[in-house]
């Protein structure tokens, strides 16, 4: 069985940081990405990046590029196209998928850095539309829904963010929320109110997505019970995200959200295991400098514990 | 009295992140900082930065610049020249000092950026040395000794990358430490053992820094009691780094080392106080992302706070 010392899965800015760190700091390493290339949720950033002071980059994947240069120029080790299934945290082994080959593969400690990714409305047509791929970006995409009908689901400054851009670029746009409260700051709800093209539906829940080859409505439920269906061109969930937190379930605590427990050195619950980025951190508090920093902090403390035979570093 | 809603002391890399921040949110902010330009510690850092994954910078004057061109197209408020002499934290005050002008300032709420600067020996002659000058840099002024004495005093791994440094620049290193143990990796210390200009002087305690107009000698005291004057042309203190929380000392609560207690919000014991950076980062694990990321962070928070009327986030 192949063994590696430090297993860090999840290559978003987290874990590309975190690699980075171990081959710095002579770690023996493998960054584990499921994808075919390194970036994580930089790759679905479409607009200028803000939260990672210093650097000018027009996009993520702009930003994805710098850290690469460093990643490659360090020489950090990587597997992609790869996914785990399970992990067993007492003989410390994780078996790895690698199209149709499964490896067995043993490791001291694992870091993860798997992330977080958009909540679903789990209803009907909903897998079939992301299967379609319209999976679309409020800033990147605007432009297709002029004059067109959209709906936005959720309540939030992400959903409000979303609807003022669409309704900027003219689609006459739905937000639909399931409360009557509002957790968007109300800056942006007072901007929302204030556009001819904003709708607001409150205590309503969408029921459905319905077309076939393309969205063309959905059928929405008022807290009251009346159904009504509401035609529209396409459909921006924006009802939060979730930490991608399934590989830790019965190792490491988590929250009611699903977000890993974690204290300033990144540790969790299980002493093998370390997590950082968004899988950990509540989505209000999430940067990319934040990300980049829990990597940097969890390699140089693994570098202690490995190099001094298991000397941990008291917190105060 | 004029009022702030944010007022931010110390504009290195966490204040700066900080200040950015808050601007972004729309939140009233005053970063203030003693020295007559901001960048904190990168402006000792004469090497390559290493620590923010992403960026290509030949040295923390090159960040710096990146970091203020961010600061200032935000269009931040700072306050230069200008140092805090008290804080009261029942009333939420502050005396600032700017030149002979002495200004009492009201604020909401307070977010200390101060870092951590070297630890002194206090010894005779240690203050004179900094005075004219001698404060070298390992790296950048390594050239300067060669076929010259110079003494290194500590036992981690700063004092021991020095000596490296200094040994492969031709000069002849004495590295003396208090103790017979060392903190510095096994790596580091194999690699001086084996340099035959590097002396390793233990159990032994600079006394006494000696020169006129520049360093000619450094009195040691060994622990048997023995006193011998060993001749160099410079002297690298290296005993490691003290966090500059001095304007917090009976506000906060502080670890024995100085350094502020806080949690992953970068709160502190104190309600309207908040502390990010080297200020509150065990040095270990400090980088220059960590410090960013805290301060988004914090002023992410903070807005939530102020827009929200108060309301307090629950880490879990």
């Amino acid at each position: 069985m192949r063994h590696i010392d430090v297993v860090i899965i999840g290559g978003g800015p987290a874990g590309i940081s975190a690699a980075i760190w171990c081959q710095r700091l002579g770690i023996q390493h493998l960054l584990i990405e499921k994808k075919g290339e390194l970036g994580g949720q930089l790759l679905n950033i479409h607009n200028e990046i803000i939260d990672y002071p210093g650097v000018q980059a027009a996009n993520g994947r702009e930003l994805q590029r710098m850290l690469l240069t460093h990643f490659h120029e360090a020489g950090c080790s990587v597997q992609l196209n790869t996914w785990i299934s399970s992990i067993n945290n007492t003989s410390h082994t994780l078996v790895l998928h690698e199209g149709n080959k499964k490896e067995k593969l043993h490791y001291h400690y694992l870091i993860l850095a798997t992330g977080a990714g958009q909540r679903r409305l789990n209803v009907p047509g909903e897998k079939e539309m992301l299967a379609r791929g319209e999976n679309y970006s409020a800033s990147a995409d605007a432009h297709l829904f002029k004059d067109k009908a959209v709906a936005i689901v959720g309540g939030g400054d992400r959903a409000f963010e979303g609807a003022i851009l669409l309704a900027d670029a003219g689609a006459n746009v739905f937000i639909v929320h399931r409360s009557k409260e509002f957790k968007a700051r109300s800056q942006y709800l007072n901007e929302a109110l204030q556009k001819e093209n904003i709708t607001i539906l409150t205590e309503t829940a969408v029921s459905a997505i319905l077309g076939e080859k393309a969205v063309s409505a959905i059928e929405l439920k008022k807290k009251s019970g009346e159904i009504m269906k509401l035609e529209v061109a396409a459909v921006f969930v924006r009802i939060g995200v979730k930490p991608n937190s399934e590989l830790a379930e019965g190792i490491a605590r988590m929250n009611k959200d699903g977000l890993l427990e974690t204290d300033l050195l990144g540790r969790t619950s299980d002493p093998a295991l370390f997590a950082i980025g968004d899988l950990c951190t509540i989505p209000l508090f999430s940067s990319i400098a934040l990300s980049v920093g829990q990597g940097a902090v969890v390699a140089k403390h693994l570098a202690s514990i490995l190099s001094e035979g298991g000397e941990r570093v008291q917190v105060r």
